[in-house]
């Protein structure tokens, strides 16, 4: 491709759409060569560009309809086929945009995005993935991020669906990290080939001829241990871990505070310690991270976390970006 | 009953014989009217009790085989006969015992106490639960810790296994920690109860039902928060939740150490809040907690952990004896 558009939903924020439209100029100026299109309601879209410098790679899509959370997704996407997600969906079916970036519903979004984008061939359910923080050994030149996939797009999986999930995190960890030969583990109860549900048994089997880097089982433990840059569970395990890993995090957080505030001496050293806390907290901020890529698709679709400010969707943007990137335009956008 | 005997491996632990022999010691102190019996090998358990004050409450049975981790739960459970496990299992089923503790094998002791002792009537599948520090509200007064089942027993679990598991769960909490109605969840992707994969709805009905204090289903991030006593998922899923804990919990540690020594200012705040990392550390530490029971036996069988010191045994042991104790025999082991 020549040119790329992606396409982003403005309306789906906790935020509001000024946040996203401002995501949408950073990412401009970050990628001159790089087109937008900001779909929503043309008056309040033109109203929110008059507060920025005027950028002719930006557009409107109009679109006057907004899909709620709280709605049936299946119904939602049939019937609201003016909101902001049925159009930027089908704005990348038409050919319009090569990627689509939404904070809005996640399950009107990966309905929508399968029934309306639809599949890419030989794979059977597309996934949502998520960028976990890893912690390596500090001499480990390696990135410090484990790709968890499925987060919660299919609940009971099918032994070839893993199989697929482990290509999809393969290819993007490759394509977004400029990891080259991504390591790909199955997460499991033990390491041995024979351990497992019915559904992980049968997928170790199928995932060691796939073709790319499988490394074998990976037990709990060592998801966030560095060991793998794809770890691969069906979206129901995924779904669970994921959402953990924030009540654990700030329940670990909680605790140590407690435990600092609780003597003289700590309570001086915490304060001494604040910025070194701040920074953590920047190693788990979903913001630099960006969206959760949604893969296995014709294009690339990212869910953007529901309460994103303008780094989290230009950062949501730079997935797409970096995602549909050739050596060519690689270096195009990065002049 | 009048007197409670409690079994104990003294050969399955990393630290060998002596560990679980000053846990038996230490356990006979604490609870004067308890019997305790060490399973293991009579020469060297005659040579480890020399090393302690004579105690007419503690006994040997005699045990000269060892089932190792490595070997086949199954074959190990039928051929090796005089190990310390089947040997001790088997003094609990005959009734001269009223309760095991080991830390040997998880396989072996899962699948010989399920065969050896049996199932309880009306529990189809026994359970493994683990007790995990949560972080409430430093107002709120309940006891910080959630029983996470299954851990691992059961790999593809019917929705009445589920089910039944939160009766186990329930009964045990309230037992050993004296909750009143321990509140039951279900782990799963949403709070509706029409969310997650095909067990997890179906269980969700019968739950319902189920007689006990089930309060619906909890998201992962829940989990450490204290809203529920007892979180049930399949042992699948638990058993990678309580592995991805330990990674966690040491992953961000690591960070934290690192945000910390990268400042001189923050380096010093480090030092001065050592004292309260360390007190972290004890929260999570399972030798306070004793073990994971197994649950749904006609006895109660508690899981040590492998590298248990004399302090995870006696605590090991306690959880037996409380599991165990009528009003009448709490009053007498208190007094």
């Amino acid at each position: 491709m020549n040119v790329m558009t992606i396409a982003v939903d403005t309306m789906g924020g906790d935020l509001g759409p000024s946040a996203a439209v401002e995501g949408v100029f950073r990412a401009a100026k970050r990628y001159p060569y790089l087109r937008l299109m900001m779909v929503g309601p043309e008056d309040i879209l033109a109203e929110e560009m008059r507060k920025h410098e005027k950028n002719a790679g930006i557009s409107i899509l109009h679109a006057p309809e907004v899909i709620d959370p709280s709605e049936t997704p299946t119904t939602a996407i049939r019937e609201k086929k003016e909101s902001s997600i049925v159009k930027g969906l089908r704005a990348v079916k038409n050919g319009d945009a090569q990627g689509f970036v939404s904070a809005g519903s996640t399950g009107a979004l990966l309905t929508g995005a399968t029934v309306i984008i639809g599949r890419r061939p030989g794979i059977e359910r597309p996934a949502l993935g998520t960028l976990l923080p890893t912690h390596t050994n500090p001499k480990d030149s390696r990135r410090g991020f484990v790709l968890l996939m499925d987060c919660g797009a299919n609940m009971d999986c099918k032994p070839s669906y893993l199989t697929q999930f482990g290509e999809l995190g393969a290819e993007y960890m490759k394509k977004t990290m400029g990891i080259e030969n991504p390591r790909v583990g199955l997460i499991n109860v033990g390491t041995e080939e024979e351990k497992g549900n019915a559904a992980a048994k049968e997928a170790y089997a199928l995932m060691k001829e796939a073709g790319y880097n499988f490394v074998g089982n990976i037990e709990g433990r060592e998801i966030p241990s560095g060991t793998v840059d794809v770890a691969i569970c069906d979206g129901f395990t995924g779904n669970i871990l994921l959402k953990f890993t924030e009540g654990f995090a700030k329940a670990m957080m909680g605790m140590i505070k407690e435990e600092l505030m609780s003597a003289t001496l700590s309570k001086i050293g915490a304060l001494m310690a604040t910025g070194a806390f701040k920074k953590l907290k920047t190693r788990f901020d979903y913001r630099e991270v960006g969206g959760a890529p949604f893969l296995g698709l014709k294009s690339i679709v990212i869910k953007a976390h529901g309460s994103s400010d303008a780094l989290a969707f230009m950062n949501a943007i730079r997935q797409c970006v970096e995602f549909n990137e050739t050596e060519e335009t690689a270096w195009n956008s990065k002049k």
